[in-house]
């Protein structure tokens, strides 16, 4: 019933192929199904200004497209002359999220640049972004620990991500491109490795959906976020 | 033990005054505690281009803040030359959340655009916008059927919101600006006046959070969304 | 004869009401017939660079427009990307007429922003502006007195402006919008309290205009601005 | 006293050659002492949009400065991104200066755009532009005339501005730069052939005015314009 | 002698992989050594405005480069607000080479829209560029001229681009990032797969060159765009 | 057979006014036929910041047009908001020319900037703008040595640009609109006063090229640039 075969509750194809980039601290190609997102963490020595002195770190995200990563060609925000809303509001959820798994403490007065760059987009590139941004920053910091800039551990938990939705009436994992632009409600669940939540972002539009298929949605989420981890743990 | 005095599932006291401006065709100045934002919706007679030709109608919003209606002045979008992401991210979401209460067959090819305006600032600007802004949409469509240009009301249900989060270890409801910038893990939940969701979006800045918590958030929510719902209905 | 029944040398009803917002430093919303616009002054403890070392303080403006605060709604300059020449024109021309009433030198080395936002707008919006202004920058400058910041008075005398024009060929004081846009010529005027000219833009749009009817304006705008001066007496 | 030397009422030197450029459908160079202003004027046969179907013509005017025009170098506007206030102040000048010496209906449905770029600056660049501005304005539609392109002469009379200002407690005529960035009151005046009013801007910057002095500036400009007005007929 | 240790006229590796985006008419990921750049063609049914009624097609493209493709990060355009001068240029050049191999006249009214993504750059990204644009623009004809839409091929010849320059006194082929920071002179070359000249940019930074070194530069970038040239036959 | 009349090695009437405004250090207007360029430099105290401490200068350039110096009308840049991709490519080839003969150690960590503002324009306009920018520099230069800020003179040699190209067949000498306009292959020569090649930039549009062809129209490069360079030491 879904347009892909898949069942109900089954991720697309995940793989995470790391160091794919020569300059990069830390870098990882994501591909879930046919969304492939190229994700680099850059070191920098500074934080940004309003952490100066206060001995903490940053993690922050900027995101992109590539034109003709999608069906039709979209204008390039270059040459348009500025990010999309849109754009932005990815781009600070996933610095939000990542955030979210990291000691800044530990991490100390310094930044970590982590651009998502989707090469190729078929629904959920905030999700992969997230998942795969995730891989990157585990591989700069490794290089930090290793270096010996730091000596505690400012990672803290895994942090991944997936969406869910209603589509045709039933509640599914990972929703393709097909799904996505049907589903009158999704959301994206960004969870740890422990199962903590760290962001829920559920919308319905044209539709309105219930307590009770939110919990069903959850409940997809949780599963799938722990196969994806797995995969986490396996590139890295 | 909340800053204002407030118990932990009591809203800010809540004003809804209609007709503030002369020129509008909808208006309301909305005041949640000292939350104040100015809604005012315009009618357009055309419809954006997508939809040109298909029967629809839109409905869009607008957010800003004016440089003093927080605690130190913001720098004004105008002359920095673009809105920040997140006034993009916050007027992307008015938009959705009033959209799902509205049928947009039966508005027909027109287009309202609903401005929200914040005079004065204490926290969940974006959940005072949305039930502000709801009421001067209800507003300009009473016009549109008065005078017969429509002839079955687009406003299918009441859009309210309001924001909860964990204060100090405790689910609270309505946050305003004290608690907001303390509280690890908060909300926004945007609700129908018969209780269906339109939105969620739950978020830990250097917190983690659980499924009981959300549940508590929510149950909070719902109280107090049907409490601004019958502002609404007072109001108007 | 005047669409408002009004007297040739009648100004429209003004209030002014003041601490309006609970932010600023001085605030208040004032209000010339349907002319509304809120003014906050805040006090910036640096002057800006040009000013560094000279020990001379520094009043500044800036104008804005709420979208729906006319009869059609205006593109938000924030969403256009630049503010329009007659935005910039406005502020720096409210900017001109405040600091001449200021001694730069008791001011000492410190800003005052003075924002004014137009809530709705019936004609005379900029006079409006420099009326209200004056008196948002009164009350911060009590503020700085009361706190000992600055010891002698930097406020040297009140400034006030309105406009005159010639409307169905007779001068007419305080134009509203139905007279300014059929008006040949008009002019606004900025006067101090004890009368003196701090500005004076006389301006024909497919009219000119002689010498005695820039009297008779003058005339009607030195009995306006007077009656303005003890309206702002009355609310500081 | 005048640090050139000249009298109280004497203009600087004022030379005006046209079809300074080979392209434009009129053109001149106007010397006005060191200020040196390039003004082109453009025929275009669309007027613009708010003007279609009303048979009605517009003129309009740009205005610009070279980066070393200038004592120091300026910023190029065009790689900061956009135009100074000032610099839309100004043009938004002589666009309406010019238009009030054109009879719109005379002139039908185009455009004339009048282009004012300063080569080199002494003070009263925008009078000059202004002055100039005419005489570009006057050659183009010459052409049209000549051409048969338009029956009746749409230029109803001279266009022509000077600044006036109390320099060290005088009143003088045709401000330099060294005066200009002394006075504490200046004016810019643009008149008709005929002497009647088009635009007064009067501005005190640290000072203030009375009646009497304005007055005494009127009567230096009155003088001022009939010369220029003179020179303007020499050169076409 | 060079860095990398290839001899004087030796190209760096050199591969072509086609059909490396799901979506895109066209495309390829070029690598020339650590020079990878990914090249989509997309083809739009409308002519550029310009071209509007001629029966003439056109060809164009646009350069990016991902934020950490080079060693150190570079700000995003998107986020800074515009193309840098270099990008502009680049993707200038790289439109004036494809449209050399093209009859417009076959193409028809439709244009062809060559996007060129920097992954990894070492050196010579706007030759990779070229060469690999061409390979996508090429594969999306073939889909023209397969589904009938053009039944001409409007591709008259390869087009191919290499750089070369004088390193440390030497004439040397296929510049990479060491080599051409260091270059005294570089040009870039771009030839037809006949050999012909279509652009030569040559550019001495603090150095001049002679006619002689400029022929040995061009007899080095005709050895190796003829083994680009095979490159490319072999992918295509 | 030249529209001009010109012979084919024929070079333009070129004519240098040095001193042509008051402020800059350095200042010339060039004539190339109907080319006409102004050209100032000014001389900035402080290099760019990349430089800061390390002894050197730097010269850069910026280049505009006037919007009516070409037969229509082209927007102000300024007004657009940004400067087009043919402007900066220029500017940045104007100041690359330039430094390839300056000695920047000899210039001292200061930086002359070299503006270029096009009052006529009739093709040719960059390689007008670099001979003629050559002058103003040199004139600069010259202030500096004289006052004893530096003591070598910086200037290493003369630095001019002619453009050439295939016109109706035949290879021609500086060409004018007409001829760039028709041309299939043309290019920009930059030299140094004694031969030495600085940049060559040969193109073609709707055609190809071969060696022998970029031979001859260096050979009448080379002519012409003597000749241009005999104008710039008669100028200075």
């Amino acid at each position: 019933m879904r347009p892909s075969g898949r069942k109900l509750d089954e991720l697309r194809a995940v793989s995470i192929e790391t160091g794919v980039t020569r300059h990069a601290e830390g870098s990882c190609l994501i591909r879930c199904g046919d969304t492939h997102v190229l994700c680099t963490a850059t070191i920098e020595d500074k934080a940004p200004s309003f952490l100066k002195g206060t001995g903490l770190g940053w993690v922050t995200a900027e995101y992109g497209m590539l034109p003709r990563a999608t069906n039709t060609r979209n204008r390039r925000e270059a040459a348009v002359g500025k990010q999309s809303g849109r754009t932005q509001e990815i781009q600070r959820l996933i610095g939000r999220a990542l955030r979210a798994g990291v000691d800044r403490v530990a991490l100390g007065e310094r930044q970590i640049v982590v651009d998502c760059d989707v090469i190729q987009a078929d629904g959920g590139t905030r999700c992969a972004s997230i998942t795969g941004g995730w891989v990157a920053l585990r591989l700069a910091v490794n290089k930090l620990l290793k270096a010996g800039a730091i000596v505690s551990d400012p990672i803290v938990d895994h942090v991944a991500a997936v969406s869910c939705g209603i589509y045709a009436g039933q509640p599914v994992l990972d929703l393709d491109y097909a799904e996505d632009s049907e589903a009158g409600t999704d959301g994206n669940f960004i969870l740890t490795g422990r199962g903590r939540l760290i962001e829920v972002q559920m919308s319905a539009e044209g539709a309105t959906f219930s307590r009770n298929e939110m919990g069903q949605l959850l409940d997809l989420a949780e599963a799938g976020i722990a196969a994806l981890v797995e995969a986490q743990k396996a590139a890295v």
